[in-house]
Protein backbone atom coordinates (compact mmCIF):
# COMPACT_ATOMS: atom_id res chain seq x y z
CA UNK A 1 0.00 0.00 0.00
CA UNK A 2 1.55 3.25 -1.15
CA UNK A 3 0.13 6.61 0.05
CA UNK A 4 0.65 9.18 -2.72
CA UNK A 5 -0.64 12.32 -0.80
CA UNK A 6 -1.61 13.22 2.69
CA UNK A 7 -3.91 16.19 2.94
CA UNK A 8 -4.09 18.99 5.66
CA UNK A 9 -7.28 18.32 7.74
CA UNK A 10 -10.40 19.85 6.11
CA UNK A 11 -12.73 22.26 7.79
CA UNK A 12 -14.50 19.33 9.46
CA UNK A 13 -11.38 18.08 10.85
CA UNK A 14 -11.03 15.22 7.92
CA UNK A 15 -7.61 13.99 7.04
CA UNK A 16 -7.83 12.52 3.17
CA UNK A 17 -4.95 10.14 2.09
CA UNK A 18 -4.45 8.87 -1.31
CA UNK A 19 -3.35 5.54 -1.63
CA UNK A 20 -2.87 3.02 -4.64
CA UNK A 21 -2.72 -0.70 -3.36
CA UNK A 22 -1.39 -2.77 -6.44
CA UNK A 23 -3.59 -1.34 -9.04
CA UNK A 24 -6.67 0.16 -6.83
CA UNK A 25 -6.68 3.96 -6.15
CA UNK A 26 -8.25 4.46 -3.42
CA UNK A 27 -8.86 7.14 -0.23
CA UNK A 28 -8.93 6.89 3.31
CA UNK A 29 -10.94 9.49 5.31
CA UNK A 30 -10.04 9.70 9.22
CA UNK A 31 -10.66 12.21 12.02
CA UNK A 32 -7.50 14.44 12.36
CA UNK A 33 -4.79 13.32 14.85
CA UNK A 34 -6.58 9.66 14.84
CA UNK A 35 -4.88 6.87 16.81
CA UNK A 36 -5.48 3.88 17.61
CA UNK A 37 -8.34 1.08 15.90
CA UNK A 38 -11.83 2.38 14.77
CA UNK A 39 -14.50 0.79 12.91
CA UNK A 40 -14.17 1.16 9.17
CA UNK A 41 -16.40 1.98 6.58
CA UNK A 42 -16.28 1.06 3.02
CA UNK A 43 -18.43 2.94 0.33
CA UNK A 44 -18.61 2.07 -3.16
CA UNK A 45 -19.61 4.32 -5.61
CA UNK A 46 -22.41 4.30 -8.30
CA UNK A 47 -21.91 3.35 -12.05
CA UNK A 48 -20.12 6.15 -13.64
CA UNK A 49 -18.80 7.42 -10.60
CA UNK A 50 -15.70 7.28 -8.90
CA UNK A 51 -14.14 7.17 -5.28
CA UNK A 52 -14.42 11.30 -5.10
CA UNK A 53 -17.77 11.67 -6.47
CA UNK A 54 -19.93 14.34 -4.45
CA UNK A 55 -21.71 11.78 -2.73
CA UNK A 56 -18.92 9.85 -1.50
CA UNK A 57 -17.21 12.78 -0.15
CA UNK A 58 -20.14 14.13 1.56
CA UNK A 59 -21.11 10.66 3.37
CA UNK A 60 -17.34 9.94 3.57
CA UNK A 61 -16.83 13.61 5.80
CA UNK A 62 -19.70 12.71 7.69
CA UNK A 63 -18.73 9.60 9.00
CA UNK A 64 -15.40 10.49 9.77
CA UNK A 65 -16.28 13.99 11.56
CA UNK A 66 -19.35 13.13 13.24
CA UNK A 67 -18.83 9.23 13.88
CA UNK A 68 -15.36 8.93 14.22
CA UNK A 69 -15.34 6.28 11.83
CA UNK A 70 -12.21 5.52 9.49
CA UNK A 71 -13.95 5.33 5.90
CA UNK A 72 -12.21 4.27 2.25
CA UNK A 73 -13.61 5.17 -0.88
CA UNK A 74 -11.87 3.24 -4.26
CA UNK A 75 -12.26 3.10 -7.85
CA UNK A 76 -14.24 0.71 -9.22
CA UNK A 77 -12.67 -1.52 -12.40
CA UNK A 78 -13.12 0.80 -15.01
CA UNK A 79 -13.56 3.90 -13.29
CA UNK A 80 -12.61 6.96 -12.12
CA UNK A 81 -8.40 6.73 -12.35
CA UNK A 82 -8.42 3.07 -14.15
CA UNK A 83 -8.22 1.59 -17.16
CA UNK A 84 -10.65 0.79 -18.76
CA UNK A 85 -10.60 -2.68 -20.40
CA UNK A 86 -11.54 -3.99 -23.63
CA UNK A 87 -14.18 -5.94 -22.66
CA UNK A 88 -15.55 -2.91 -20.22
CA UNK A 89 -15.42 -1.21 -23.67
CA UNK A 90 -17.16 -3.51 -25.80
CA UNK A 91 -19.74 -4.30 -23.12
CA UNK A 92 -20.17 -0.38 -22.73
CA UNK A 93 -20.67 -0.06 -26.21
CA UNK A 94 -23.07 -3.00 -27.08
CA UNK A 95 -25.20 -1.80 -23.79
CA UNK A 96 -25.58 1.35 -25.34
CA UNK A 97 -27.02 -0.52 -28.92
CA UNK A 98 -28.76 -2.47 -26.60
CA UNK A 99 -31.39 -0.28 -24.57
CA UNK A 100 -31.11 2.43 -28.01
CA UNK A 101 -32.81 -1.21 -29.75
CA UNK A 102 -35.37 -1.10 -26.29
CA UNK A 103 -34.05 -3.55 -24.61
CA UNK A 104 -35.04 -3.48 -20.45
CA UNK A 105 -32.46 -1.50 -18.87
CA UNK A 106 -32.58 -3.88 -15.83
CA UNK A 107 -31.19 -6.88 -17.48
CA UNK A 108 -28.08 -4.76 -19.10
CA UNK A 109 -27.55 -2.84 -15.53
CA UNK A 110 -27.36 -6.06 -13.75
CA UNK A 111 -25.19 -7.86 -16.42
CA UNK A 112 -22.44 -5.01 -16.22
CA UNK A 113 -22.10 -5.34 -12.25
CA UNK A 114 -22.02 -9.29 -12.91
CA UNK A 115 -19.13 -7.95 -14.93
CA UNK A 116 -17.57 -6.24 -12.33
CA UNK A 117 -18.39 -7.70 -8.93
CA UNK A 118 -15.82 -10.23 -8.93
CA UNK A 119 -12.65 -7.85 -8.97
CA UNK A 120 -14.56 -5.40 -6.78
CA UNK A 121 -15.04 -7.93 -4.17
CA UNK A 122 -11.53 -9.37 -4.42
CA UNK A 123 -10.23 -5.47 -4.49
CA UNK A 124 -12.24 -4.81 -1.64
CA UNK A 125 -11.28 -7.75 0.24
CA UNK A 126 -7.46 -6.81 -0.36
CA UNK A 127 -8.04 -2.73 0.67
CA UNK A 128 -9.92 -3.77 4.02
CA UNK A 129 -6.84 -6.30 5.04
CA UNK A 130 -4.22 -3.88 4.07
CA UNK A 131 -6.53 -0.54 5.78
CA UNK A 132 -6.51 -2.52 9.03
CA UNK A 133 -2.94 -3.20 9.27
CA UNK A 134 -2.75 0.71 9.56
CA UNK A 135 -2.07 2.02 13.50
CA UNK A 136 -5.23 4.77 13.49
CA UNK A 137 -7.67 2.53 11.76
CA UNK A 138 -6.42 -1.30 13.40
CA UNK A 139 -9.12 -4.28 13.34
CA UNK A 140 -12.00 -2.73 14.17
CA UNK A 141 -15.63 -3.71 12.72
CA UNK A 142 -16.32 -2.77 8.66
CA UNK A 143 -19.66 -1.73 7.53
CA UNK A 144 -20.34 -0.79 3.78
CA UNK A 145 -22.15 1.80 2.20
CA UNK A 146 -23.04 1.73 -1.40
CA UNK A 147 -26.35 1.82 -3.36
CA UNK A 148 -27.27 1.64 -7.09
CA UNK A 149 -24.09 0.25 -8.79
CA UNK A 150 -22.07 0.38 -5.25
CA UNK A 151 -24.85 -2.19 -4.32
CA UNK A 152 -24.76 -4.30 -7.17
CA UNK A 153 -21.38 -5.08 -6.00
CA UNK A 154 -21.94 -4.60 -2.34
CA UNK A 155 -24.56 -7.08 -1.98
CA UNK A 156 -21.80 -10.19 -3.64
CA UNK A 157 -19.21 -8.49 -0.90
CA UNK A 158 -21.47 -8.72 1.62
CA UNK A 159 -22.45 -12.40 0.69
CA UNK A 160 -18.28 -13.12 0.56
CA UNK A 161 -16.64 -11.31 3.41
CA UNK A 162 -17.61 -11.75 7.29
CA UNK A 163 -15.56 -9.20 8.43
CA UNK A 164 -18.21 -6.82 6.87
CA UNK A 165 -20.85 -6.38 10.05
CA UNK A 166 -23.62 -4.15 8.36
CA UNK A 167 -25.06 -2.54 5.18
CA UNK A 168 -26.35 0.34 3.91
CA UNK A 169 -27.66 -0.41 0.60
CA UNK A 170 -30.45 0.44 -2.05
CA UNK A 171 -31.42 2.05 -5.23
CA UNK A 172 -31.54 -1.24 -7.38
CA UNK A 173 -33.83 -3.83 -8.33
CA UNK A 174 -32.92 -7.77 -7.69
CA UNK A 175 -32.60 -9.00 -11.28
CA UNK A 176 -29.73 -11.40 -10.90
CA UNK A 177 -29.56 -10.95 -7.56
CA UNK A 178 -31.71 -13.02 -5.39
CA UNK A 179 -29.63 -16.11 -4.89
CA UNK A 180 -26.66 -13.82 -3.60
CA UNK A 181 -28.80 -11.08 -1.22
CA UNK A 182 -30.29 -14.30 0.46
CA UNK A 183 -26.53 -15.29 1.77
CA UNK A 184 -26.50 -11.57 3.20
CA UNK A 185 -27.22 -11.62 7.01
CA UNK A 186 -26.29 -8.72 8.63
CA UNK A 187 -28.06 -5.66 9.65
CA UNK A 188 -28.92 -3.91 6.64
CA UNK A 189 -30.74 -0.40 5.43
CA UNK A 190 -31.86 -0.46 2.05
CA UNK A 191 -32.91 2.82 0.26
CA UNK A 192 -35.27 3.21 -2.14
CA UNK A 193 -36.56 6.01 -3.99
CA UNK A 194 -40.41 5.87 -4.36
CA UNK A 195 -40.06 7.67 -7.92
CA UNK A 196 -36.98 6.30 -9.31
CA UNK A 197 -37.52 6.31 -13.21
CA UNK A 198 -34.17 4.38 -13.38
CA UNK A 199 -34.95 1.55 -11.05
CA UNK A 200 -38.69 -0.07 -10.84
CA UNK A 201 -40.57 0.22 -7.50
CA UNK A 202 -41.44 -3.79 -7.42
CA UNK A 203 -38.24 -4.71 -8.46
CA UNK A 204 -36.54 -2.82 -5.38
CA UNK A 205 -39.27 -3.96 -2.77
CA UNK A 206 -38.41 -7.63 -4.47
CA UNK A 207 -34.23 -6.77 -3.31
CA UNK A 208 -34.97 -5.45 -0.06
CA UNK A 209 -37.25 -9.01 0.47
CA UNK A 210 -34.79 -11.51 -1.09
CA UNK A 211 -32.24 -9.93 1.78
CA UNK A 212 -31.34 -13.01 4.80
CA UNK A 213 -31.09 -10.40 6.63
CA UNK A 214 -33.00 -10.88 10.01
CA UNK A 215 -32.39 -7.25 10.65
CA UNK A 216 -33.44 -5.33 7.71
CA UNK A 217 -35.14 -2.31 7.10
CA UNK A 218 -36.48 -0.72 3.97
CA UNK A 219 -36.52 3.78 4.20
CA UNK A 220 -38.25 4.72 1.04
CA UNK A 221 -38.57 8.56 0.66
CA UNK A 222 -40.23 10.43 -2.74
CA UNK A 223 -38.48 11.43 -5.37
CA UNK A 224 -36.12 10.42 -8.34
CA UNK A 225 -33.13 7.47 -8.29
CA UNK A 226 -30.29 10.61 -7.40
CA UNK A 227 -32.46 12.28 -4.48
CA UNK A 228 -31.94 10.53 -1.56
CA UNK A 229 -33.14 13.19 1.27
CA UNK A 230 -29.79 14.35 3.70
CA UNK A 231 -31.88 13.06 7.00
CA UNK A 232 -30.86 9.23 5.20
CA UNK A 233 -27.14 10.27 6.19
CA UNK A 234 -27.89 11.01 9.65
CA UNK A 235 -30.21 7.82 9.81
CA UNK A 236 -26.83 6.11 7.84
CA UNK A 237 -24.33 7.85 10.63
CA UNK A 238 -26.81 6.34 13.45
CA UNK A 239 -27.04 3.29 11.88
CA UNK A 240 -23.61 2.61 11.78
CA UNK A 241 -22.91 3.83 15.07
CA UNK A 242 -25.53 1.34 16.85
CA UNK A 243 -24.13 -1.61 14.69
CA UNK A 244 -20.32 -0.89 14.47
CA UNK A 245 -19.61 0.99 17.95
CA UNK B 1 -61.30 19.83 31.57
CA UNK B 2 -60.85 18.14 35.06
CA UNK B 3 -58.44 16.50 36.54
CA UNK B 4 -58.90 13.49 38.41
CA UNK B 5 -55.67 12.18 39.19
CA UNK B 6 -51.88 13.19 39.44
CA UNK B 7 -49.41 10.93 39.86
CA UNK B 8 -46.00 11.66 41.43
CA UNK B 9 -43.02 11.26 38.19
CA UNK B 10 -42.36 7.95 37.36
CA UNK B 11 -38.56 6.19 37.78
CA UNK B 12 -38.56 8.40 34.49
CA UNK B 13 -39.15 11.74 35.34
CA UNK B 14 -42.58 11.96 33.78
CA UNK B 15 -45.38 12.97 35.24
CA UNK B 16 -48.95 10.99 34.29
CA UNK B 17 -52.08 13.47 34.68
CA UNK B 18 -55.58 11.27 33.95
CA UNK B 19 -58.32 14.07 32.63
CA UNK B 20 -61.55 14.10 31.29
CA UNK B 21 -63.04 16.64 29.21
CA UNK B 22 -66.35 15.93 28.45
CA UNK B 23 -67.01 12.06 28.03
CA UNK B 24 -63.74 11.79 26.66
CA UNK B 25 -61.23 10.43 29.23
CA UNK B 26 -57.30 11.16 28.52
CA UNK B 27 -54.05 10.95 29.75
CA UNK B 28 -51.63 14.01 29.92
CA UNK B 29 -47.69 13.20 29.88
CA UNK B 30 -45.23 15.83 30.83
CA UNK B 31 -41.82 16.08 31.91
CA UNK B 32 -41.20 16.37 35.59
CA UNK B 33 -41.71 20.18 37.10
CA UNK B 34 -42.28 20.84 33.38
CA UNK B 35 -43.24 25.25 32.78
CA UNK B 36 -44.37 27.07 29.81
CA UNK B 37 -45.08 26.00 26.25
CA UNK B 38 -43.60 22.78 24.34
CA UNK B 39 -44.74 20.63 21.76
CA UNK B 40 -47.44 18.35 22.15
CA UNK B 41 -47.92 14.68 20.45
CA UNK B 42 -51.21 12.77 20.23
CA UNK B 43 -51.12 9.11 20.35
CA UNK B 44 -53.82 7.26 19.34
CA UNK B 45 -54.70 3.44 20.14
CA UNK B 46 -54.94 0.61 18.00
CA UNK B 47 -58.05 -1.46 17.78
CA UNK B 48 -59.76 -2.92 21.09
CA UNK B 49 -56.85 -1.07 22.92
CA UNK B 50 -57.17 1.99 25.45
CA UNK B 51 -55.49 5.34 26.45
CA UNK B 52 -52.54 3.22 28.55
CA UNK B 53 -52.00 0.05 26.04
CA UNK B 54 -48.57 -0.92 26.76
CA UNK B 55 -47.27 0.66 23.26
CA UNK B 56 -48.57 3.84 24.16
CA UNK B 57 -47.45 4.10 27.49
CA UNK B 58 -43.98 3.01 26.25
CA UNK B 59 -43.79 5.59 23.54
CA UNK B 60 -45.50 8.61 25.54
CA UNK B 61 -42.94 8.14 28.71
CA UNK B 62 -40.38 8.07 26.23
CA UNK B 63 -41.63 11.49 23.96
CA UNK B 64 -41.85 13.25 27.27
CA UNK B 65 -38.54 12.42 29.13
CA UNK B 66 -36.17 12.03 26.24
CA UNK B 67 -37.97 14.82 23.97
CA UNK B 68 -39.19 17.03 26.48
CA UNK B 69 -42.43 16.89 24.92
CA UNK B 70 -45.99 16.95 26.26
CA UNK B 71 -48.27 13.94 25.24
CA UNK B 72 -51.36 13.02 24.89
CA UNK B 73 -53.47 9.91 25.15
CA UNK B 74 -57.13 9.51 24.85
CA UNK B 75 -59.72 6.45 24.65
CA UNK B 76 -61.45 6.61 21.35
CA UNK B 77 -65.07 6.09 20.85
CA UNK B 78 -66.22 2.52 22.92
CA UNK B 79 -62.70 1.65 23.49
CA UNK B 80 -60.82 1.76 27.00
CA UNK B 81 -63.27 3.24 29.77
CA UNK B 82 -65.73 5.07 27.53
CA UNK B 83 -69.29 3.13 27.05
CA UNK B 84 -70.07 1.33 23.85
CA UNK B 85 -72.89 2.33 22.74
CA UNK B 86 -75.37 0.03 20.78
CA UNK B 87 -74.44 1.21 16.93
CA UNK B 88 -70.76 0.04 17.83
CA UNK B 89 -71.50 -3.36 19.57
CA UNK B 90 -74.41 -4.29 16.35
CA UNK B 91 -71.05 -3.41 14.10
CA UNK B 92 -68.77 -5.36 15.98
CA UNK B 93 -71.27 -8.41 16.29
CA UNK B 94 -72.17 -8.22 12.52
CA UNK B 95 -68.12 -7.58 11.46
CA UNK B 96 -67.40 -11.16 13.23
CA UNK B 97 -70.16 -12.47 11.30
CA UNK B 98 -69.00 -11.66 8.17
CA UNK B 99 -65.29 -12.48 9.12
CA UNK B 100 -66.58 -15.76 10.01
CA UNK B 101 -67.95 -15.88 6.70
CA UNK B 102 -64.71 -15.48 4.83
CA UNK B 103 -65.66 -11.88 3.80
CA UNK B 104 -62.18 -9.40 3.16
CA UNK B 105 -61.40 -8.04 6.69
CA UNK B 106 -59.37 -4.95 5.08
CA UNK B 107 -63.10 -3.90 3.65
CA UNK B 108 -64.45 -4.70 7.53
CA UNK B 109 -61.82 -2.96 9.18
CA UNK B 110 -61.83 0.34 7.18
CA UNK B 111 -65.67 0.62 7.54
CA UNK B 112 -64.99 0.02 11.43
CA UNK B 113 -62.62 2.79 11.26
CA UNK B 114 -64.86 5.04 9.06
CA UNK B 115 -67.70 4.54 11.62
CA UNK B 116 -65.60 6.18 14.74
CA UNK B 117 -63.67 8.72 12.68
CA UNK B 118 -66.04 11.70 12.82
CA UNK B 119 -66.64 11.45 16.70
CA UNK B 120 -62.87 10.45 17.08
CA UNK B 121 -61.48 13.40 14.91
CA UNK B 122 -63.70 15.99 17.11
CA UNK B 123 -62.46 14.35 20.52
CA UNK B 124 -59.23 15.37 19.68
CA UNK B 125 -59.59 18.92 18.10
CA UNK B 126 -61.31 19.44 21.87
CA UNK B 127 -58.53 17.66 23.22
CA UNK B 128 -55.68 19.78 21.58
CA UNK B 129 -57.50 23.30 21.77
CA UNK B 130 -58.27 22.04 26.05
CA UNK B 131 -54.58 20.68 26.78
CA UNK B 132 -53.19 23.84 25.06
CA UNK B 133 -54.54 26.15 27.63
CA UNK B 134 -52.57 24.62 30.40
CA UNK B 135 -49.15 26.31 31.54
CA UNK B 136 -47.17 23.34 31.06
CA UNK B 137 -48.26 22.40 27.21
CA UNK B 138 -49.15 25.97 26.37
CA UNK B 139 -49.46 26.77 22.50
CA UNK B 140 -46.51 25.01 20.65
CA UNK B 141 -46.69 23.16 17.72
CA UNK B 142 -48.77 19.20 17.53
CA UNK B 143 -47.53 16.00 16.14
CA UNK B 144 -49.78 12.96 16.24
CA UNK B 145 -48.68 9.20 16.49
CA UNK B 146 -50.77 6.38 15.40
CA UNK B 147 -50.79 3.20 13.92
CA UNK B 148 -53.35 0.38 12.92
CA UNK B 149 -56.87 1.93 14.12
CA UNK B 150 -54.52 5.27 15.29
CA UNK B 151 -53.61 5.39 11.59
CA UNK B 152 -57.42 4.78 10.12
CA UNK B 153 -59.05 7.86 12.28
CA UNK B 154 -55.18 9.59 12.03
CA UNK B 155 -55.75 9.99 8.33
CA UNK B 156 -58.82 11.87 8.78
CA UNK B 157 -57.56 13.81 11.55
CA UNK B 158 -54.91 14.95 9.57
CA UNK B 159 -56.60 16.27 6.60
CA UNK B 160 -59.21 18.29 8.99
CA UNK B 161 -56.87 20.08 11.42
CA UNK B 162 -54.27 22.34 10.40
CA UNK B 163 -52.32 22.93 13.64
CA UNK B 164 -51.08 19.40 13.32
CA UNK B 165 -47.31 19.78 11.28
CA UNK B 166 -45.78 16.25 11.41
CA UNK B 167 -47.21 12.60 12.19
CA UNK B 168 -46.03 8.81 12.47
CA UNK B 169 -48.98 6.66 10.98
CA UNK B 170 -48.86 3.03 9.48
CA UNK B 171 -50.00 -0.67 9.81
CA UNK B 172 -52.78 0.04 7.65
CA UNK B 173 -54.05 -0.50 4.03
CA UNK B 174 -55.03 2.42 1.58
CA UNK B 175 -58.86 0.70 1.58
CA UNK B 176 -61.51 3.63 2.19
CA UNK B 177 -58.40 6.14 2.90
CA UNK B 178 -57.03 7.26 -0.59
CA UNK B 179 -59.03 10.36 -1.23
CA UNK B 180 -58.09 11.77 2.80
CA UNK B 181 -54.77 10.64 2.58
CA UNK B 182 -54.45 12.85 -0.37
CA UNK B 183 -55.15 15.58 1.81
CA UNK B 184 -52.26 14.88 4.17
CA UNK B 185 -50.10 17.56 3.56
CA UNK B 186 -47.26 17.61 6.54
CA UNK B 187 -44.28 15.57 6.99
CA UNK B 188 -44.96 11.71 7.73
CA UNK B 189 -42.80 8.59 8.54
CA UNK B 190 -45.22 5.74 7.28
CA UNK B 191 -44.41 2.27 9.39
CA UNK B 192 -45.21 -1.27 7.23
CA UNK B 193 -44.24 -4.41 8.75
CA UNK B 194 -43.32 -6.57 6.09
CA UNK B 195 -44.51 -9.57 7.03
CA UNK B 196 -47.91 -8.78 8.66
CA UNK B 197 -50.78 -10.55 8.54
CA UNK B 198 -53.25 -8.42 9.52
CA UNK B 199 -53.04 -6.09 6.04
CA UNK B 200 -51.89 -6.65 2.69
CA UNK B 201 -48.60 -5.70 1.90
CA UNK B 202 -49.71 -4.07 -1.37
CA UNK B 203 -52.77 -2.21 0.35
CA UNK B 204 -50.30 -0.22 2.77
CA UNK B 205 -47.48 0.42 0.05
CA UNK B 206 -50.84 1.89 -1.84
CA UNK B 207 -51.29 4.16 1.64
CA UNK B 208 -47.92 5.29 1.45
CA UNK B 209 -48.29 6.26 -2.05
CA UNK B 210 -51.44 8.23 -1.47
CA UNK B 211 -50.70 9.93 1.33
CA UNK B 212 -50.12 14.08 -0.05
CA UNK B 213 -47.39 14.91 1.91
CA UNK B 214 -43.79 15.93 -0.22
CA UNK B 215 -42.07 14.82 2.74
CA UNK B 216 -42.53 10.98 3.79
CA UNK B 217 -40.80 8.35 4.56
CA UNK B 218 -41.57 4.69 4.35
CA UNK B 219 -39.72 2.67 6.75
CA UNK B 220 -40.65 -1.63 6.37
CA UNK B 221 -39.28 -3.67 8.87
CA UNK B 222 -39.64 -7.75 8.67
CA UNK B 223 -41.81 -9.56 11.39
CA UNK B 224 -45.67 -9.23 12.07
CA UNK B 225 -48.37 -6.63 12.80
CA UNK B 226 -47.49 -6.07 16.62
CA UNK B 227 -43.46 -6.46 15.88
CA UNK B 228 -42.22 -2.26 14.87
CA UNK B 229 -38.81 -2.92 16.00
CA UNK B 230 -37.61 -0.34 19.48
CA UNK B 231 -35.58 1.27 16.80
CA UNK B 232 -38.63 3.17 15.21
CA UNK B 233 -39.46 4.40 18.63
CA UNK B 234 -35.65 6.06 18.84
CA UNK B 235 -36.45 7.51 14.67
CA UNK B 236 -39.97 8.67 16.10
CA UNK B 237 -38.47 11.03 18.95
CA UNK B 238 -36.00 12.13 16.84
CA UNK B 239 -38.38 12.78 13.70
CA UNK B 240 -40.98 14.88 16.07
CA UNK B 241 -37.53 16.64 17.47
CA UNK B 242 -36.90 18.08 13.87
CA UNK B 243 -40.31 18.76 12.88
CA UNK B 244 -42.16 19.97 16.48
CA UNK B 245 -38.04 21.30 18.40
Amino acid sequence: MRFSLTSQPSADGVTEQSFTLGEIPGVLFTPRDATGPRPLILMGHGGGQHKRAPGILAGAHRFAAEGGFAVAAIDAPNHGDRPKDEQFIQFAGDMRARMAAGEHPAELVAAMHDLLAGQTVDDWQAVVTAVQELDHVGEGPVGYWGVSMGCGVGVPLLAADSRIRAAVLGLLGVHGLAGTAARVTVPVRFLLQWDDTRVSRDQALALFDALGSKDKTLHANPGDHGGIPPHETDDALRFFARHLG
